[in-house]
């Protein structure tokens, strides 16, 4: 499968293998290609439909993560496309296929972390599937959410003038990720880390999934195109740029670092924006918003004890990311530093 | 995992995990414990969701399945999850694990499988995910269906006194699996087989939910308790009696055996029974009527061109399985000859 990246196998299997008519009867509002599905639940309400896969050695190893925190990631990820449409997170359905030899407590272990991350979310379980398998532990979580009549926040929706803004620091959990790889703990050896890297390694194995914030941003009536960072920041204005066919310019000076990420990085002898660019798994929000409307949206935020850092602007260059970095030069942004296709090293993948 | 079973596992894995009162808010008329949950989607409608995992060498071997059979009846068996409720099949998302070196035609013929079930039974496929995994192929398809308020069918609801039915044949699966174990041909060997094996073969590879089947039995009003035949007859019993705290006394006479399965089975030199009571994943539909209700159900099922037959009757026994074998000896029932955990012999679990 090397030569085929995601999306493109994406287009590849589905394409053209269902009727307009079908999912027009159906009731589809949007299919395949962006964070979820969006269909019409009843007349008057619009429901999200998402689900998410980790797998043993690919999304992590024992070394990256204890065994809860497996749990709370995996349904984490999948309510985070929920907050990429702007939507409430209601039901979820576990699948948890296991390698002979597992033992019970850690499967206990995994299902406490998946319900405290539903619980923490108002998400109810409500149903699932286990079986053996012969390979490693593999964990499916769909979650099904909510949204009003044509509310839901597509990748689709950037327009030029747009203002371009992420709802919160970027890179701690791959820059997490770097420093549990880099120690080779098993988990019973897991202790409280020291500054900076408590909250790096909190960032990679807890993220939050942004549900507030999609909230806030649909209620705002301004927000415009919608995608949480599952990928890197590149990869995700690249999807944005992509689907509603703009360029976009981030501003290098105006993409918030965290303290503890410029440590990290500077001890490590990186750069920062690597991890932020190209590092995945933060669960953040990245969208548009007309730029004269920025300023509210930014105030409605403080109000409710939130960041939102605009970061760029969509320009009508085709549909491209460069990078105005701060000595003045605007560079071409690269898609991705990372395709879980092309390997298998654990950063995991959509 | 072999000391305990998998209806043993979810209960210790969800148990008072949430709060009644989460799963009140969120909307949730039934969760853990049947063929799919129900959940309120807007007042005045029901959605049922339900997932299924199907991977390689514990559902499927390449022996035993072409791909494209693959990916039908890993749709087909997340949407008769949905016909088990008296539900209507509406949408779909997929997820498929892929180990190194999956050939992009087999994913490809997968998919189509996938599709043509769909398409069938009017799924719209909305979405999923696709990723790498170290181990064997694996499939997970969930299934969002809508029924109406209050009108989805459990496996609680039989009464004393009422009489049991079954959808169709039950038995052929197992049989054509038997077969193909037997035959060990690769896909590519596979022709046209003769009778009686190519409709015991059709039976293990494209089992067709009944849908149909199940939307006459809500319509019908009659219909207390349901569920579909994924494990085997007696094990399907088995879950109707503990759930609604009955007993049930099937009637060997009663129970309809297929002229191709008597006739692979004698030449095994094998009792059909044993197939029927113990094979599973027919995905025929077996549940419970009011005794004075039954004849006008039938009646329902011929006009629609589909079999329903009368195979036993609730009794006020406790809650337990027996058959009332055609010499007039009644005998205990066992639950089930096969249980997924305890050994992956290919056959398949719920």
């Amino acid at each position: 499968m090397s030569s085929i990246d995601e999306f493109a196998l994406i287009r590849l299997l589905n394409g053209g293998k269902q009727s307009a008519a079908l999912a027009q009867a159906a009731g589809v509002v949007t299919g395949i290609g962006d964070d979820a599905a969006v269909v019409e639940a009843s007349p008057g309400s619009h429901w999200i439909l998402t689900c998410d896969t980790m797998t043993e050695h690919i999304h992590f190893k024992q070394i990256t993560m204890r065994d809860r925190d497996i749990g709370y990631k995996a349904m984490a990820s999948a309510v985070s496309d929920i907050a990429a449409m702007g939507g409430v997170p209601r039901f979820a359905l576990v699948a948890l296929c296991m390698p002979g030899g597992t033992k019970v407590e850690r499967v206990q272990a995994i299902y406490e972390g998946l319900y405290e991350c539903a619980s923490r979310y108002g998400v109810a379980v409500v149903g699932g599937d286990t079986t053996a398998i012969l390979g490693e532990l593999t964990l499916t979580v769909t979650v099904i959410g909510e949204t009003g009549l044509g509310q839901a926040k597509l990748r689709s929706a950037a327009q030029i003038g747009d203002a371009v803004f992420a709802t919160g620091y970027l890179g701690r959990s791959a820059a997490g990720l770097d420093f549990l790889l880099e120690q080779n703990l098993s988990s019973g050896q897991w202790g409280d880390f020291p500054e900076p890297i408590a909250p790096l390694v909190q960032a990679h194995c807890r993220p939050e999934p942004q549900i507030e914030a999609g909230q806030l941003l649909q209620r705002s009536g301004s927000c415009r195109a919608l995608n949480d960072v599952s990928d890197g920041l590149a990869s995700e204005l690249w999807e944005i740029a992509e689907a509603s066919g703009v360029g976009i310019d981030v501003m290098e000076e105006r993409i918030p670092v965290a303290d503890e990420l410029a440590a990290f990085a500077q001890a490590q002898g990186k750069d920062p924006l690597d991890y932020i660019l190209y590092g995945g798994e933060d669960y953040q929000l990245v969208g548009t918003v007309p730029a004269g409307d920025a300023v509210e949206l930014q105030m409605r935020f403080k109000a409710a004890g939130l960041p939102l850092h605009v970061i760029g602007y969509v320009n009508a260059e085709g549909s491209g990311v460069r990078m105005v970095q701060t000595n003045g030069y605007i560079v071409p942004l690269g898609k991705k530093g990372y395709n879980h296709f092309s390997g298998a090293d654990g950063k995991g993948g959509a």
